[in-house]
């Protein structure tokens, strides 16, 4: 594809705080934006030119978007097929490609994929009854943990399994396809931002190093305590990744970290990753920066870190602390603009550059 | 004051690229973003959740605007004495305080009231009449500058008197009150941004070295190359200002240093300065979300420089190479979302981080 020329129409589906940090990069290098959410006042709307508010199953609404903007992008993957379909339908160019959306969507076929490209996971099996679960139990053994196939996020639609008991009526809580994934005695969680831009050129982040509380990632730092060993492994993995799927834009894969050093694939997001955040200070391109140059066709930016990191999420009360946070001088402060600091929302970020 | 909380509103007078930017800052920091500007489908508007378009007379509409916003700065200076004063009476808390707008807004008034505060200028005369001006070349001398009073910038608005030949009919082609300056034979231009917040804290980013191309800034370096005596006389003079005026906001003013390193000032701009781009990706805290922080309330952010700066204006059609721009591993590219690439006019900016 040719560049897209400054003054061109970045469309995003989605309208929460990874759509806010896009728009906002996209508008750096002159592009206007324009989102589509189902969200009326949306974080994203506030920072962006314009705004389509409409379900993503309305093809009316889709078509007209479509027909407004260069290229679509995505700040979230569970985009439902029909939504894809009916954007290149309208002739909306999408990027990243739908199938890499629609793999990212089900646990288990992106477990599968996984697998199938040689990128080692934790054991699953596919449970669409008690009778699946406690043979996949048997196999796979306890403890071992429970989660729908689709649309679970930040630790929801889980359920632990720590001993062969909590499997009884565990499928019927669960409520929808399942998977059972085996439990990994990692050491340690990290992520890679990796981004392909049209021309085929691949980009690698530092690795991230995550931890999470309640299923929510807390705490991103860098450089990771991996070795070169480790980081290789985590790089080989994404950029296959991105070839298969002709990808274009940023990919990111979450791995465990095993005690010898090599890595479990834990889930891929087709998208920007909290665990990116500190790209914004961090290093010479943004990850919101490199995604818009991925999908308008233009080269990627160089992916330098220039200091060590400690990025902190403020999930719901957290923020309340913005007056210590908006007075400590070491705190870069992200506020998203949600008008409601609930329980386990995240509201914004704190990005901490340290000299390495 | 007490801060604002993240939700507020923000008012911005102008909907260029420097309210754009401050938009952005704004953003970041959890607040709402309402412009007010006479362009329609303005550089800042596409990034701000509101916009009111209407002539900055119209008393109506400020009075609704001054309603919907919990404080109003200004991305220029030239905001007139009626505006301020109708969203004053509207209730509106308005920072900086209209009367550093009011001196800046006249160079002879800004030039006495610096000789006031001991800040040493150009010799200058104020000009009414051809008379005034021969007047003013007897006692002055050429080469001198005969400048409008109001409303020029970026080099309009200038008559150079290279020889007392030029002065004639000089006074009718200006076409408006004027003010005569005597020549500096300066070695070098800078200038200081610095920062002062409702609770007094003052704060100064390092000094900026400016090169103009045809009366508009084309280059700016860090460091400049001045000494630390020349540094002190700069933040001195910044100091008073911000102190006299009980100045909340970013304040920048513009020197000429001379051979023997003594400064000599040139104009005062009560806002964000094109000479303070650099530091959205080269200080800790930019010129942008410290005026924000400034006007919201908050404690002003950590000033530190991380790398040497150079920063190039892209002017008119220099905004056509974005596709070198964009290639540019140390280039980061900065558009306004301008539609037209008119001559002389500011299109965008590249920041170049070199190591110190």
């Amino acid at each position: 594809m040719s560049a897209l020329p400054p003054g061109s129409t970045i469309g995003i589906l989605g309208g929460g705080q990874l759509g806010r940090m896009l728009s906002q990069a996209a508008a750096q290098l002159g592009f206007d934006v324009c989102i589509f959410t189902d969200e009326p006042d949306s974080p994203a709307s506030r920072v962006s030119a314009k705004t389509f508010v409409g379900n993503y199953l309305d093809r009316a609404a889709l078509t007209d978007f479509a027909r407004r903007v260069q290229v679509v992008t995505t700040e979230f993957e569970n985009v439902p097929a029909e939504t894809a379909e009916a954007l290149i339908e309208a002739g909306a160019r999408v990027a990243p490609t739908p199938a890499a959306l629609a793999i990212a969507q089900d646990r288990f076929d992106e477990k599968s994929y996984f697998q199938s490209a040689g990128i080692v996971t934790p054991a699953f099996k596919a449970i669409s009854s008690q009778v699946d679960l406690d043979a996949a139990i048997a196999e796979i053994g306890a403890p071992a943990i429970l989660k729908t196939r689709r649309l679970g996020y930040d630790g929801r639609g889980q359920i632990r399994i720590k001993t062969t008991a909590d499997a009884k009526g565990a499928c019927e809580k669960l409520g929808a396809p399942g998977i059972l994934e085996g439990f990994c005695a990692f050491e340690r969680e990290v992520s890679i931002i990796a981004a392909r831009g049209s021309d085929g050129a691949v980009a690698f982040y530092d690795i991230n190093e995550n931890e999470h509380t309640g299923g929510v990632l807390s705490r991103t730092t860098l450089p990771a305590n991996v070795s070169d060993q480790t980081i290789i492994e985590a790089q080989t993995a994404a950029q296959r990744v991105l070839e298969a799927f002709d990808y274009v834009g940023v990919l990111t894969i979450e791995f465990f970290v095993m005690p010898d050093g090599s890595l479990v694939a834990n889930e891929m997001a087709p998208r920007v990753h909290n665990s990116g955040h500190w790209t914004i200070e961090g290093a010479l391109t943004s990850q919101f920066e490199q995604h818009i140059r991925a999908v308008a066709g233009w080269p990627l930016g160089p992916t330098t870190r220039i200091a060590a990191i400690e990025m902190l999420n403020l999930i719901g009360g957290d923020a309340n602390d913005w007056p210590q946070l908006a007075a400590d001088p070491t705190a870069r402060l992200h506020l998203y603009g949600k008008r409601d600091a609930r329980a386990g929302r995240k509201m914004g970020h704190v990005t901490k550059l340290k000299s390495s």
